[in-house]
């Protein structure tokens, strides 16, 4: 049985503040996408290794609410949790927690597609990425 | 009567692409802000004259759903749209149009809340910020 | 005979702020390669097309003094100059100003080479790009 | 007698890379950042508590010489070196290693100023950040 892998955490950047002296918001996305990536590093299947295969996995759609604003030098973790998987489709949701302040600061959602990457058509992963395809639907299956 | 301001319009830059040869999907939540703060110019309020009445607009949430790819040097126009306004909050929806292409790139959502800067609670712009109360109201009437 | 093309010119972004109130200074590292894209556009060759020609121009050096604060929504203007060009190798000057304050806000340089794009190998572009080696030559020579 | 503090060190990040494939330069601006807070904390004065001192330490010049190409997951280590300090000027140089490849990637150098934070006037260290003084001037001896 697949365990949850440990949260993502780091620290926040300098540059990653803006003039209101917190956190600017489109930077969560992009952690969205590290800890997503460290997701997958941790639950065994690196996502490099599917560009490798010729398939990549574009976002279709992403949303995040802000709860509390974060600010430079603070620690934060990511938990991330698969919310749907068919193997065309992939969805994950995202808590980001303030370990300095010791809060959630905020939730997101992701949404993704695979596509072959040369000619970007839609693909399914049990036809063209099984390893990958497998795991996936394992993890889908303990989130329940 | 307020007219719906031209849409904010300009190139994708090089460092906004990645690995996929792709614009990266967090950009797009730096566009909507670029036409934000467009759209605010446009119908007569700087953003920056807001802050320096003391009064901050933090994005509470964010939703981007992609639709077209983009490219380097690709032409984007983006409409911006007040879709709630109520003196404490503030909702926007963005159009982005890929104008290289001929199609609609992808489809996004703000929400704001109003905070006095130093201490961070939140504040109805009709007490605080009159000027940009009426304009914004004004706005949102004329949406509907 | 080849007119030094009008500077490139827009708006700080909001995202471009940091916690210090400005704009945070890797940013003008980005700036420059905006201003050099421009550049190469005005001159009559799109950067896209070379790369559809299969080199790219990776950045060999970078560097960048900064003399006055920006902040945001000032507009700034950035003046290119060919300061060496070889057929393997160029270089580029910069100098940005701040309009909203009327001074030079820095200056900075860049050097680039030139990699058949699939196998990485340095190029001579008088031997793989003929149209961009002519125009190049040309710039580099008005600029003496 | 103060040792040299460990090298930073992390993953690259998927939305650092840029259309070539590889790591966007000014990335590396960015980087040395992260390395330079890191550096600080490491011997033992954190940069936020400067800033609480009411002090900044803007950048007024940076330069990076790019040997080698970084990829997306590449793990690269970034040793910092202190090459002057006189109380009102600090310049570093950096060392970016790929772990991954086994390479020196890029080598660059920042220098920085020291500014009462409200009025934006140069400071000398020792007058105003008596803690940070010693603890840079020891450093600065260290290296020679």
């Amino acid at each position: 049985m697949q365990h949850t892998p440990e949260p993502y955490s780091r620290r926040v950047y300098y540059y990653e503040t803006d003039n209101m002296g917190i956190v600017h918001h489109a930077n969560y996305i992009r952690w969205m996408e590290e800890a997503r990536m460290d997701f997958m590093r941790k639950v065994g299947y690196v996502y490099g290794d599917m560009e490798a295969e010729g398939i990549i996995m574009p976002v279709t759609g992403v949303s995040c609410k802000y709860i509390h604003s974060m600010h430079f030098d603070d620690v934060f973790s990511i938990t991330v949790k698969m919310t749907e998987f068919s193997g065309v489709r992939l969805s994950l949701s995202y808590r980001i927690f303030s370990i300095t302040d010791g809060t959630l600061a905020a939730e997101g959602e992701s949404s993704h597609c695979f596509l072959e990457a040369k000619r970007r058509f839609p693909v399914n992963l049990k036809k063209y990425c099984v390893g990958f395809y497998e795991k996936f639907l394992e993890l889908s299956r303990n989130d329940d």
